[in-house]
């Protein structure tokens, strides 16, 4: 979402309807204008505490998709991740990402030296003139789950060999740099801002990210022992299908927060019937990816596939992030339709490439990711389909190439991968010392 | 919950404060209106994303009732309703449950016709007058969670043995027909509403009509092989109680969003206190079932019955919902009280007739819900007794000819009942080949 | 939090900002104060149904921290004591909590006879001033949740080898009595707010209170069998992390509600923005908890110990909660991590003290509660170290005493604990017969 930490004035003329309240603010005195901050930091922290439950659906979704022996480690990786990216968010990347003034080379680098900083305690009405729009606490806030939500994405495709630590210095850099520099290249005002790249809630910035440095960690980490034996692939199912599905069903009720609070402001009539619309688009293309691929899974292998259908949800979702708002009800359903075709039709092509990605992010996160991305032409007059790809192409370049340097890096200092014992006893007991379900382990 | 896509004038007369609102807002220009419209909308989309996430809640409910061969299947069928419904729903169902202009036959007949269309993008203040009280957008969203809830119900008491493709057709046929078309009797200003029928967030409505439709399924499948065996009752234990209990916190708290939100406006003084009693009578309904429930099942079996506490949790909560705003706290704890000896009585006299329910949804929804329609006497002057029951009948009819009448179809086209060694070997591994819990099989 | 019942004319001394926005009203109409009381209602709700959530979260924290032999009962203490709290808190706790007019023992005494009464349906804006600067109805859900905490924080630490009636005849003194009567020293007016202890969402007046609570029921009725062996602690790991680590972020989000809801009144720019400042730092605080166990388990034991990372994340949460609005992001995120460092020294402390505490409840609510206590003199100029102290040794004694009656009166008249054979046989069976995942039983 864009940057939301405007002045009062330039807000009052990027956010639609913002004017007009402020006018009626002087007819009627300053409340009208305290109400439309209000409603614009609720906004952000209802839709941050929705985004931030994601990051237990995450949990359960991998924790649900690895075996066994690795669950333990899977819920290590996922509180540790979200809390590394709300501490190194907060030391470096939010200021990174929304650089003071105008965006600029300068901008970006002043913005290493600092760390995120609240409004004062208890600030007036006329104080709050001085900040925004909304309250710089509701945003910062509402930001940091975009960003951990990007560190979420990778850790599922990486799972059941990577070691934990070198993880937690990637999700680091990620979290401190790789997401906030090319944030801030769209949501901080910057050049893909300036050339009109569309994505209201981050088809590409947010979920695209996730999926490259997820696919570049595949292929420098390479397959699970025995994933794929003489030209065929093993299935590894996961252990705990009630986990995932609860998962599933947790990063739905958390993205009405992430689309719906990229509106940015709920102070007006236009903007609450806008995030009314977003709801209602973002739940029809979930809907539309879950039956797609239940039908597109019964049609191709005679028997449908959960964890398709689960996928094809959240790629629903996914492909619908880039433009929730413009969309009819019918064309949200079949974009989301169309994300969870993807991901049918994409995760055994990976597997054909030997791409070993246990929980499905890749077809979920990137493929549907840039699908998304690209599909705003249909329902937007103002996006460009040059743009659109570029903007896809410069991210990808971007977080491919930095992605790639740290893991290349970490392998040559720690290594990144567990050693093949440990792999084939599970990281639980190798790492940890702890498995997840001690007494139901199988024989 | 009454339709909410009135025009502004009707609101006014229809929603206590509303008027005096607008008198307000003359007085201090338009942003007083603008403020209860964001309000109203808000409280739709809060309510909504609470009402999904009872969704989720049915689905880990249901997940953990039945037996671990067929988790997967449970989950499956849970999530595909809920994108059916919401498909369905857009494409037939919401036109149909709140035809254009006065109730009528013709209106309703139009409503087939048309698919839901949301308001345009960024509206202003102006133009949501034209539209109504609240945004379109959030009304279908709110709307849609009611219709989905209705489908829910009915997989729990058919698990285990219905085939997986006929539910999901009776599933469609219900949220695009059955509900809606019941639904408009009341909540679209039908024959129902103009009665005097009083079911505020839909005892009747909602959770009776899932009841009925669950009841006639059951009738007409039968009961699971091998559950009465020579006039006894073979007790087959749910697989995980963890996730049963999650299930039933989970529609607890999304319960506050389905009373809480029926309340239809958030705009003014009166209407957020009366939601503020909804929901604390919401939880102290909730709660008197449970207590209910524990102390009947000590001094009935000596041991209190955790399955029955958490349905005697549902059953005080479904009581409640036809009226949880005139109750005094101790009067709505009385009322969902009742609801949990309900449920510890009727359980057992189900099995008694040979109705196999497998996760209790019938005393829950069925059961309870009529008595909660019955309960609004006890504390609403304006409900009579037989338009109450008139209600509860008319609806019963509708709902189990029509049911009876799909089920009976599906059973002569295709058969809605597994085979039986796939019903012995459980619907997991025989319709999807996909385990919950491949590594901890039983033996 | 304070109490929230006072009239129109107390609040606007008492919340900041509140007498602008009535003098804003005076000229703009009503409009302004109505907007106000009905966003300090809404945050009361949303923040309501948040802490409402926690419920389920120590549910799932402690189930799966348990062995599974003692899963049904932990579910079933869970949810009725929930319930059984929203019943006594209505009957008695509320009104003792909140005396009428100045507090004195009159008037605590005098709440013993009354039960919770909430406004009248639809009231109107000019009733509203006759009630308080919110509705009743929203302050009695979200002061019901708080006492509701209490209660839960005790069944983990007595978990596997407390009776159930026991146990929830002290939850009902406890949430009758013991907690009101204490919470109305500071919250409701008493000596405790008087002498300016700052205590701002509870880390005495809950955590605390839960804490000791359950040390003083530890310290009554013993370890389980086995679990210290001559001079050395027995590991007994709880039989589903994945369970845990729901629960735990669960309650990291409803914490949301529990500190931003304390702030009390969202209704002018300074409260958002405070609330605002108070969920980035809530936020901070469990990572920085999170992130101190994970490297401190790493360092002490050479691999991260998940249970200390969930005990972490959920100690940096207690730490913060006595002053979650003045620290900086880094204060806060630092005081959270002191959290984490408790969790992980006080752990072993306590074994070799042979104080057995399963889930680790006292080290989380009770050590890192008294440090949150004593750490608002870093942030908050008006807290005086000795003020601070004081008021966790009153409290501290006062719950100490009264829980040690009224445990050593139960064991006396029905005993506490049950027979070592059910203790060895797992309480599922002996005081239920029911499993919680009856397929998977360990052999």
């Amino acid at each position: 979402m864009r940057k939301s930490t405007l002045t009062l004035a330039t807000a009052a003329l990027a956010v639609p309807g913002m004017a007009v309240a402020q006018e009626t603010a002087e007819a009627a005195g300053a409340a009208a204008t305290d109400t439309v901050f209000i409603l614009n930091s609720l906004l952000f922290l209802v839709g941050g505490f929705l985004v931030f439950w994601m990051a237990a659906g995450f949990a359960m979704l991998e924790a649900g998709l690895v075996r066994s022996k690795n669950v333990t480690m899977q819920l290590t990786k996922n509180i540790a991740l979200f809390s590394l990216a709300a501490i190194f968010y907060y030391l470096i990347g939010y200021n990174l990402m929304y650089p003071l003034g105008t965006w600029s080379v300068e901008g970006v680098l002043s913005g290493v030296w600092g760390t995120a900083v609240l409004e004062a305690v208890g600030i007036t009405a006329d104080q709050a003139d001085d900040y925004s729009y909304a309250s710089t606490g509701s945003d910062f806030f509402f930001q940091l789950m975009f960003c951990a939500t990007t560190a979420s994405i990778v850790s599922g495709t990486l799972a059941e060999r990577v070691k934990l630590w070198p993880f937690l210095i990637f999700t680091i850099v990620l979290t401190a740099v790789i997401y906030p520099l090319q944030a801030s290249w769209k949501w901080g005002g910057g050049f893909l801002d300036e050339m009109g790249f569309l994505d209201f809630a981050g088809s590409t910035v947010v979920h695209s990210v996730g999926g490259w440095a997820a696919l570049t960690g595949a292929l420098i980490l390479g397959p699970r022992i025995g994933k794929y034996k003489g030209g065929k692939t093993v299935p590894m199912p996961g252990s705990n299908l009630a986990l995932a599905t609860l998962g599933t069903f947790i990063l739905w009720l958390g993205w009405f927060g992430f689309n719906g609070g990229s509106q940015l402001a709920m102070g007006t009539v236009g903007d609450v019937a806008d995030i009314s619309r977003i709801f209602a688009n973002t739940n029809a293309a979930a809907a539309g990816g879950a039956v797609a691929a239940l039908i597109l899974t019964q049609f191709l292998y005679k028997k449908p596939d959960l964890t398709m259908i689960l996928n094809g949800a959240l790629a629903g979702l996914v492909s619908i992030t880039a433009e929730p708002l413009t969309p009819t009800l019918g064309a949200a359903t079949l974009i989301g339709a169309a994300g969870g075709v993807i991901v049918v039709l994409v995760v055994p092509m990976l597997d054909k490439m030997k791409i070993d990605d246990v929980v499905g992010a890749i077809p979920v996160h990137l493929v549907a990711g840039i699908w998304g991305t690209i599909a705003v032409v249909l329902t937007n007059p103002e996006a460009s389909l040059i743009t659109q790809l570029t903007g896809v192409v410069v991210v990808g370049l971007f977080v491919t190439i930095t992605s790639a340097v740290v893991w290349l890096v970490l392998r040559s200092m720690t290594g990144i991968r567990v050693d093949e014992e440990d792999e084939v006893n599970g990281l639980d007991m190798a790492e940890l010392g702890m498995e997840a379900y001690p007494e139901f382990s199988p024989s």
